[in-house]
């Protein structure tokens, strides 16, 4: 019974932690019970009762149907019930006219092959894709269509029932309204400026993670990759978020169809404010996002790079990686200030270290390629005299691949050590390989496991250029958060 | 006028296209149409209508509302509507039978607190992220909440409404599941078996395309970015296609939620057909299809590899892809039919040509560092030791890269048609870069360009690597295919 008890408190202290992390859904629930309060007040009272009647019913129906949890989407909702209902009531109208002046036999004949019509053209269109957003209004058109030309045939006079039918739905429609638009409101456009400047601060969190993660795993731990796939990784919280900007555009899309629906609110002051271009700010960063999610890929990839040889390039990655993160938040709380300052410091900064990247991926790529562990390079001289080129304008940075050089390649230690891992792909037919009858003898394995540490060499290479190919559609980020920032008008700031 | 007739007619071709493309829809759309006839002819009826009265319009309701593509949709729905009924009108009769001991002026008061906190709580529990795919069986909650205890109120005895609406609604129900079921009924366990099938042969063909594109595209025509970002890349249907695998986990997810609740049926014939292992392999997949993505990155990349490079390992590459897709092919071949086959002589197959790429890069690896270009590789005994040992084994193969070396290094010919486009990165602020005060002097330049030549070629490398890589998940594929059939009792093929 204690057990109980604590987990009883414990999903207590879940639910007030749901609460806390966004007040907005208190609100939202608080404002849909006042919805639904208010329009059975309009039959619990007598007086309006007397007024309406039972159709007065349909009103709690369009309530508790059109009542979203932004302002713009209870907008939307609405326009579609009532086009719905109108078009659906002019249709009812007509043809129940029309029927009534057929005569009673084919009356209902009529009404029934009508009903077929409708409810099978209306599901048609609502698969067509253009028209899916839609698909609520067909939904009401075909049942209200029913609704009124049933109960009209049955209760006659159709125009009366749909008269007060649309009554009491208009009821329902506008308390809706205004208590989700005078109380408290919930702004899909506040919403999605929200959700934009997040995934800006994802990305760079996901970035950082990733790098660092990559710079300091050694490989000698690494999770079953199935269970690793399903789980999401666990242990990567920033990755986890990130992944799902990746299937934000739907969440960002509705959130602008919302906006548009909403009058100039908050901080938004002016009419039609360019909520279609925090959509295209998104796709560009979910761009960027893509080589986050290769550089991800490389960091759990079954080739690994030996350790040495990943952190020989350690402070220039972790330099490129710090200040393209930096870049990306500095972006975001643009955004999330409204203001424009001047990027150029910032991006000098990132192009500067993406370039000492550069230059040292220039200077030792002999270490790439497979003979650099066999024979002393011979091209030292030349890239001595690029290092003491460097060195002059950089003094600050120290090198680590001579402290690689003078480990005296104690790479062949990390490669036996890995050797295990390496040889785990092809994981599942190596030993077919081996014996097969592919004409691979056994002496091909010299050769074969210098081809693999090639592969693994060059996934160094991998890593960094796509790294330097994030700097580089980082650009297209800056121009597009321009654009942005002009059409909304934010504040200028010099800096 | 002929302009209109002309619209018109191909929008007619487009509407058919559209149908020809999947019957199913214009079945579906019929099927809610005699749905909706049915149900209507219980109140058309003279005699049906005389049993039931007035209530029978939310058997109307209840069609339009619950009436969804699949089969197991519309149980899904049921279930939810049906449990929602049950629960509100439960708590709406008990809260009425209190209301009612208290009197005439305490009971309003209750039941319009009751209406509150109803509409809520269950507004609230809706948000609840596990909650989140029963939020229609809320919003039933709610408003059958609320229209059994008002209507109950006005009209005396909520338990004689409550059961009116329960019946009306059950009869609306089963048609509804009946016309479903028993009509050409559309299966969501079939369609996530094709739409599983269709994934693996859209990463298959994106993988081709991707590969193929760059070892053609000589980097001449570029379209601009953001252009291109935002158009989703119109000249790459395949690509198109599969990125739109990577958005389907939702879908996968919600069609094997449905397919739960559907009977054995067709060719998936025993009970607790392992739906979820489907959504399984889709995850797998998609994590095959990332590199497709990354592969995709760099063939839109900023910095790109001089065309010679790339197809020095023209074939190399060309075969790794081709085999790759046969291999996924195959995959989803086998889950198309059902069977079980050896897959080991594909796998083979693909890490052989893989194996040839790797010896190619390793042999080659000397043209990818930066002083390739300056000074004959001396190098070249070693590798042509390895290049002969290959060429015995494998004497089908042409070489391409002694073909650069013959070219004489038009390498740098093509290095100065591209440095354009080299020089458009970083493409805003190299002349504040060139003149900044970071201590760069045109000296620089001359290493600079070294550097972005050493980036470029790089590419290459990770284009290769991330194939490799693509390879190497393939297993991971293999296996969780291999655990569906297992699970999913395909039947053993011998090949």
């Amino acid at each position: 019974e204690e057990k109980f008890g604590t987990s009883f408190i414990s999903s207590i202290l879940n639910v007030w932690e749901f609460c806390k992390e966004d007040t907005n859904r208190v609100i939202f629930s608080l404002k849909v019970g006042l919805a639904v309060l208010l329009v059975s007040l309009l039959i619990l009272c007598q007086s309006p009762y007397r007024v309406f009647g039972t159709n007065i019913i349909w009103s709690i129906l369009t309530v508790a149907i059109m009542f979203e949890y932004t302002v713009g989407a209870t907008f939307n909702r609405g326009f579609n019930r009532a086009l719905g209902s109108l078009l659906a009531g002019i249709i009812a109208i007509s043809i129940a006219e029309l029927a009534l002046k057929t005569g009673r036999i084919a009356e209902p004949i009529i009404i029934g092959f009508s009903i077929f019509i409708v409810g099978a053209i209306t599901s048609f269109m609502k698969l067509w894709p253009s028209l899916v957003p839609y698909e609520y209004g067909f939904r009401v058109i075909l049942f209200t269509y029913c609704l009124i030309i049933v109960s009209g045939y049955r209760m006659g006079n159709p125009i009366r029932t749909a008269m007060d039918r649309l009554y009491s739905i208009a009821i329902g429609a506008i308390v809706a309204v205004v208590v989700n638009v005078l109380i408290c409101p919930i702004w899909a456009g506040e919403q999605l400026h929200k959700e934009l400047v997040n995934n800006f601060s994802s990305v760079a969190d996901a970035l950082e993670e990733c790098v660092g993660k990559y710079l300091v795993d050694d490989g000698s731990e690494h999770s079953e990759f199935t269970k690793t796939v399903m789980d999401d990784f666990p242990e990567e919280p920033a990755y986890r978020k990130c992944r799902s900007t990746l299937n934000s555009s739907a969440k960002l899309e509705s959130l602008a169809n919302s906006a548009k629906w909403e009058p100039p609110h908050g901080r938004f002051r002016h009419f039609f404010y360019p909520w279609t271009e925090y959509v295209k700010v998104g796709a560009v960063l979910r761009y960027c996002t893509y080589e986050v999610m290769a550089l991800h890929g490389v960091l759990h990839s079954e080739i690994q790079a030996p350790y040495n040889l990943r952190i020989a390039f350690r402070n220039e990655i972790r330099e490129v990686s710090t200040d393209a993160a930096e870049a990306i938040r500095r972006l975001g709380k643009d955004i999330r200030n409204m203001q424009r300052t001047l990027k150029i410091s910032v991006l000098k900064k990132v192009h500067t270290s993406t370039e000492k990247l550069q230059r040292a991926m220039d200077m030792y790529s002999y270490l790439l390629t497979s003979s650099a562990n066999h024979e002393p390079p011979h091209k030292q001289p030349l890239s001595h005299a690029l290092s003491s080129d460097l060195d002059k304008k950089l003094p600050e940075q120290n090198h680590d691949p001579p402290l690689l050089l003078q480990e005296e390649y104690s790479y062949h230690e990390t490669m036996r050590k890995q050797s295990k891992r390496l040889y785990s792909w092809p994981s599942r037919e190596v030993d077919a390989f081996e014996e097969g009858g592919l004409g691979f003898s056994s002496t091909d394995c010299m050769p074969r496991m210098k081809t693999l540490e090639t592969t693994a060499t060059l996934s160094v290479a991998t890593f960094t250029s796509l790294l330097v190919e994030f700097v580089a559609r980082l650009d297209h980020l800056v121009e597009a958060v321009d654009e942005l920032s002009k059409m909304a008008k934010f504040k200028q700031e010099d800096v």
